[in-house]
């Protein structure tokens, strides 16, 4: 008999309907003998509804108090979730973040769990209650209701997996396991049956949106062994886990890709310490996260800076360096939103040589020009042309005959 | 500068436009240099939709999750207010049940408050912030979310008014003050400028649906004066205060009525100690309460035994007492739901003889049969004929002249 933490997204949650399926996922789970902890999601769609709402009154709403109103939407479903657990006649609990302990920091919108007090939990488990706890919230220390950011009860989960110390963390959502590609691009796509934290870290801030970075980051800390399944199959979906020797067999578990991003160049800009602190700072400032970075030399003491931003910071991006490349110096700022970056993710990697020859090999064949490159310990990314996203997400897939186990 | 507690109903938070006028109304008075907090209901049908999701699950849906549900309302409103406040420069603060401290028994859906912390609430009126409370809501001493019963934010804003000793609490509704009848059945009804806490009582429990009675019982035991008054216009409404000489020099203050109630006799009853309370303990044990009783004696040691119960509760009732006339050897059971009880109310009865008289004289020159009467010191209540409610109410308001000044 194990505790089991199961997570169930918007969709999982869209009606009443759906509720009652995962009731009886639920009911099932728990009448095996196994203790369970369900944290929900918003039904599909509240979130933003609510933050319609709240735009309709001002388009800067008060963070405090949209953390008040958008924390209704998981309240709605754990409440909705126990009464119809109750009316099947088993014993269920709702718990909201401030009911649950899950201490956060006072970021509103994008708070952060500091420690989850799970007394009351353990408790309700004793007493062999099914406990359903509202995700992507939490509490201040001084009582203010905090949310986690998108995709937060993800993390909600998995940190209650950690501060339980479950056995597993069942992420249900609307796709069955993590993909070595997107299926939509790539037909032969193929579902991984693990994957490391490492890899799902990379694949998910690379724009793979089946976890939330944040809770991959919370499941390495702890080791919560994540199970990412789907709500309408039964079949097993991908665990994440440890990296073991197993894994490092493969070269590459997966390719992903965004179209999230948006390039900007500074060019010419004096080659003097401090300048590029200047640019990076003044774009921090404005709270825009800058994601790959590159510094080109040229002659004369002169260099170009080239660099990618979330695409909705695009034209904030670009009015902030045109008023600083003229203080600075610097000749132009050109920019570039119809981009696209692939990367391939494997831990493999480390030990194997020649992926990224490979991977540039592959793109160059099909006369895709690569604009820029980063790379990690278990990653490359490639910025392209944006109209060659699927081809060569294909080909990498190809070229690493990702469809073969 | 003065302290004002202010409650606004379900209609006057009904759409963000009618939260905008709150806002601007609460702003003003904020402004003037007085503290204010606000105690709001849910936007008006959210309630009823919420319990009819509820419903859908399950005809008994869970207490305790239902007012996890329930409470969801008013955290929107309260949220909302506060960022249009902000959205204006007013510095405003949401605080839901638990958070103002509002601690209550674990009740559901009919929780009694028991105490209220307000130091938060002083804390933040100190830094001269807008406090704006989730109405209807409380929290158990566990943490439990508990809903204090329909029209339960008024309840909510005199406890608070208390706690806070407020100088006065505002009730903002869809009416413009306390009448002495209802103007939709009685043109000539005329708004009252005071009326006692005992009268008020009476009202509320006869029918008029100005105050939640549990608000009233809280304003007199704490001494708050009530300000019932228009959301939609600005002149002053009824002031529900202390009784003073004043008052007693009016024979009656208001003529109520009700059509919420059924009557059921229960024929030659023998009449033995302990068969009334038999009658009464199925009853009560069945969680339905019974207002008026009328015992006549037959000859022969034989009794019929009359009450009335909630209109909701009559087929129910008839049911048990149908079982129990058998049992206890009863003739039988007759029901009629197509009653109504108008009813007198005056502080001036305890010093002015002759009101009894006067309310049955007047009835019975038009005919109007009376069924059942019951009385209290400030009081006197007609079963009649449902048919005759209108005429009767327009009867007695002219018998005593309240029209008048």
């Amino acid at each position: 008999m194990a505790l089991i933490v199961q997570k169930y997204g918007g969709t999982s949650v869209g009606d009443l309907e759906r509720i009652r399926n995962v009731a009886n996922n639920v009911a099932k789970v728990h009448s095996s003998g196994n203790d369970v902890v369900v944290v929900l999601s918003a039904m599909a769609g509240v979130t933003d509804q609510l933050i319609g709402m709240a735009r309709k009154i001002t388009s800067t709403p008060h963070r405090r108090e949209l953390d008040v109103l958008l924390a209704t939407g998981e309240q709605t479903t754990v409440a909705l979730l126990c009464m119809t657990l109750e009316s099947m006649g088993c014993p269920a609990t709702s718990l909201l973040g401030f009911q649950a302990e899950i201490v956060t920091d006072r970021a509103f919108g994008r708070a952060r769990i500091v420690e989850i007090h799970a007394d009351r939990i353990k408790d309700l488990l004793a007493q062999r209650k099914i406990v359903a706890v509202a995700g992507f919230q939490g509490r201040a220390v001084n009582g203010d209701i905090t949310t986690l950011g998108r995709g937060g009860s993800d993390t909600s989960a998995v940190a209650l997996a950690a501060a339980l110390k479950a056995d597993v963390c069942e992420i249900y959502t609307d796709v069955d396991g993590v993909y070595t590609t997107d299926p939509n691009i790539c037909s032969n796509a193929r579902k991984l049956d693990r994957i490391s934290y490492d890899e799902m870290l990379e694949m998910a801030s690379l724009g793979a949106k089946v976890l939330q970075i944040r809770s991959v980051e919370f499941a390495k800390k702890y080791n919560v062994p994540v199970h990412v399944r789907s709500s309408f199959k039964e079949e097993k979906g991908t665990m994440v886990v440890e990296e073991d020797k197993d894994m490092e067999r493969l070269v590459v578990s997966g390719i992903t890709y965004s179209r999230d991003e948006a390039r900007i160049t500074v060019t010419k800009v004096p080659d003097r310490p401090g300048i590029a602190a200047k640019i990076f700072n003044t774009i921090g400032d404005a709270g825009i996260v800058v994601d790959m970075i590159i510094q080109n030399t040229r002659k004369g003491g002169l260099t170009d800076i080239t660099f990618t931003v979330p695409k909705t910071d695009y034209q904030a991006a670009l009015a902030i360096q045109q008023q600083l490349a003229k203080e600075i110096g610097a000749e132009q700022v050109l920019g570039d939103d119809d981009i696209a970056k692939v990367s391939v993710v494997g831990v493999g990697m480390r030990s194997h040589a020649g992926v990224a020859a490979r991977t540039f090999t592959a793109l160059a064949k099909e006369n895709i020009n690569i604009m820029m490159i980063s790379t990690s310990e278990i990653k490359i990314s490639c910025v392209i042309d944006q109209k060659y996203t699927e081809l060569a997400v294909r080909i990498l897939h190809d070229a690493f005959s990702l469809e073969k186990v």
